[in-house]
């Protein structure tokens, strides 16, 4: 077998065997294969595609190029579960999922007369990049909190709270660590086949039983138009079904950031306020109408996929109740605990509303109803603000940020602040301020 | 400028600009763009093509990638035209070509009352690969012949003799260099624009005003489809415009191999058989009607772009004439002598039959006339033989080759030979023979 057979049969549009797409992967991942040999055939994948039976082959291989997580033990028995998105603005709704169903899952374990086995969320996550924030960084704006946790630890945190969050750890996936440096350099990143077994080599190397995918779609998204989350969406449960991994995906529009806050340590606070407060939720300001929907859709169609809940409306009337006791507030405190932050230190923080210094509020300048807030221009202004980062190597400051004082329909008057902004430092808040003004669309009214 | 959005917005359809496609291959060239980023751009100039423009920028940034040969001194004044093929199986012409219009030129320079500059063929070649033949590999088997000239020897060669034969230098198109070879391995050989400023590129570094396009078409030929030969030919006449490079190209079927030997030092001595009988030509057996019209064709193509013709018709009168005067062979003898080889004993080992002592004859199995001798499958064949090559660092084999008795048309008895086959030892000449004999097709009469 030689990888330009293999390039050229993509090329011209062939189905690729599953042993050449094995061949492929485990020859690059051991160094036989060059880069510049797999970027000209994920060229070729962008524009040929892949059935389904090749996405599955090459997650499986992908998946294989690594470590799976082995739920030895006494986590053996258990269903385990997960959420992935695809990226957006402002979207923080797995700090708020994981504590929401392991907590969830606690009490149906304790209620249900015949109650399905304990439910874990072993949580991975990742980096920002580009305008799309990431969970890691958000984490670890949090004092003294680890997101790079060894196996046991992950184990450890599972049985003693339900859910842990960390990264990806070194030896899961490699392959798609490789592949995906080479897609991100190479403009080979928008291709459905290679996103899909990305995202699900890595979640079915974790563990994850069950997959809930949050597909995104908008100025704000990676995918633009709506037909091609939907094709994504397709692709990923179907590839899924092929590896066992049980995937229900839910679109949802990312035109405008979700929620509130756009920014690390702001989107924690957004989180702490949201499980803690969400008994008065409709009554509260604390609790944007847009990302309590998008979380409740999510957190529901988890709670049925891990057993909890029969169908969607009986899952998000058990999680609106769940949050009302105030357990996953409790566990999300508990994890920073476990994880190697300090709750008490994180809540004064929040109470001290800790904020970058370099601060600018942004007016309305007339009078008129707010049409649309555009996530993509909010993402850009984001990092430049230094919420996110251009390049990996990049650093971002866990204080800097948007706050939302009004979104879109709200209706105001000349002089009305619609954001509240923090910058890194002068120079960034100066860069971002035009870009996020030009982000706001009005009509007269 | 970043790399990675020049690979985007060619994947996206757009047309490069002139300063992007500069910048890309230039910061190739320079090692600042890695090969992984450059074989992507290929594979999408693959699936989405090049304007006639962007295929003339790419083919000038490619020639300014390195030296241009000047025709300075002496030599500023002259004709300076060129042949080139896009590769096949027996195709020896260029042998034949280089001295014939060096010969004519000096003849109607003498005769003509306004006679145009004087005529030079500096003619640059390339090496076998695959089943195409090489015209260096060819003169190599010349003993004593070097095909790698200093730019003084060229000049001095064509002073001479109006003609030499050799390599690429160095310094000629490094940028084609680096991209063919990676071309080569990642699938993106069969692109249009890619081939097109392969070869212009090259072409107009060596200094050709001038230059006839030989594009071969059929299952010896790199180009399997006619049409694809006619969009290949219409590049390289438009993209020649461009630069500032008369190119007329013609097409010509590489179905069956061209004339009565493939094999390096086997196609030396049909081309002297032809230089030296031509006078004979339509009575000696010595010249095979296709390749006589093939180069004929070619001949009278250069003499009427060259200035030394009206039209083809008179062209090639012209050339048919000048081969009859011997003029053309004399000066194949003194090019031999100016390059470094003995013309004497090219002519006694032309006299003595050097031949492989691996030999078979291959008979006719029954009686019938021969319809096809597949060229791809004989080309295939005799890269087994040891006449070309698989990978650039294998060595050829003077003395292996086919010397066909019949070609197609031809009716033969049960036992008749077809071909006598040369291996460059007994394992080879075995594994050639049953891929030779599958390559002849037969028609019971």
């Amino acid at each position: 077998m030689r990888a330009v057979d293999i390039i050229q049969r993509k090329r011209d549009g062939f189905e690729l065997d599953t042993e050449e797409i094995k061949f492929f992967i485990s020859d690059y991942v051991a160094g036989k294969i060059p880069d510049y040999q797999v970027s000209a055939w994920a060229m070729a994948v962008f524009f040929r595609g892949m059935t389904a039976r090749e996405t599955g082959a090459l997650t499986e291989a992908m998946l294989h190029s690594g470590k799976r997580i082995s739920r030895g033990g006494a986590e053996a028995r258990g269903i385990y579960i997960d959420k992935h998105s695809t990226g957006g603005v402002g979207d923080k709704t797995s700090l708020i999922l994981a504590p929401l169903i392991a907590a969830l899952g606690e009490q149906r374990w304790l209620s249900l007369s015949k109650p399905p086995a304990p439910v874990y969320v072993p949580m991975m996550s990742g980096r920002a990049l580009g305008i799309t924030g990431g969970t890691l960084d958000k984490l670890e704006s949090i004092a003294g909190y680890s997101t790079a946790l060894s196996e046991e630890a992950i184990f450890e945190g599972l049985e003693k709270n339900g859910y842990i969050m960390c990264g990806q750890t070194a030896d899961i996936a490699p392959a798609d660590r490789l592949l995906y440096s080479l897609r991100d350099v190479t403009a080979t990143v928008e291709s459905i086949p290679l996103i899909t077994a990305s995202i699900l080599s890595k979640k079915a190397a974790e563990g994850a039983q069950f997959l809930v995918m949050d597909v995104k779609y908008g100025s704000g998204a990676f995918m633009k138009k709506q037909a091609d989350a939907e094709a994504l969406a397709k692709s990923l449960v179907d590839t899924g079904e092929v590896l066992g991994l049980k995937v229900s995906a839910i679109l949802n529009s990312m035109d405008e950031p979700l929620g509130r806050a756009v920014g690390n340590w702001l989107e924690v606070e957004e989180c702490l306020d949201f499980l803690e407060n969400y008994k008065t939720a409709g009554t509260s300001s604390c609790i944007e109408p847009d990302l309590q929907k998008v979380t409740l859709d999510l957190a529901a169609r988890m709670a049925v996929l891990a057993g909890l809940a029969a169908d969607d409306a009986e899952g998000r009337e058990l999680c609106e109740k769940c949050l009302e006791t105030g357990a996953p507030f409790k566990k999300f405190l508990t994890n920073v605990a476990l994880q190697g932050g300090n709750p008490d230190d994180m809540l004064a923080r929040r109470q001290n509303k800790w904020r970058s210094p370099y601060k600018a509020e942004l007016k309305a300048e007339r009078a008129g109803q707010i049409v649309r807030i555009d996530a993509g221009k909010v993402g850009h202004a984001s990092v430049a603000l230094g919420v996110g980062r251009n390049r990996k190597e990049d650093s971002v400051c866990p204080t800097a940020g948007i706050i939302f004082h009004k979104k879109s329909g709200s209706s105001v008057q000349a002089g009305d602040t619609i954001m509240e902004v923090y910058g890194k430092d002068e120079a960034c808040l100066q860069i971002a301020l035009p870009e996020l003004r030009d982000a706001i669309e009005y009509k007269a009214e």
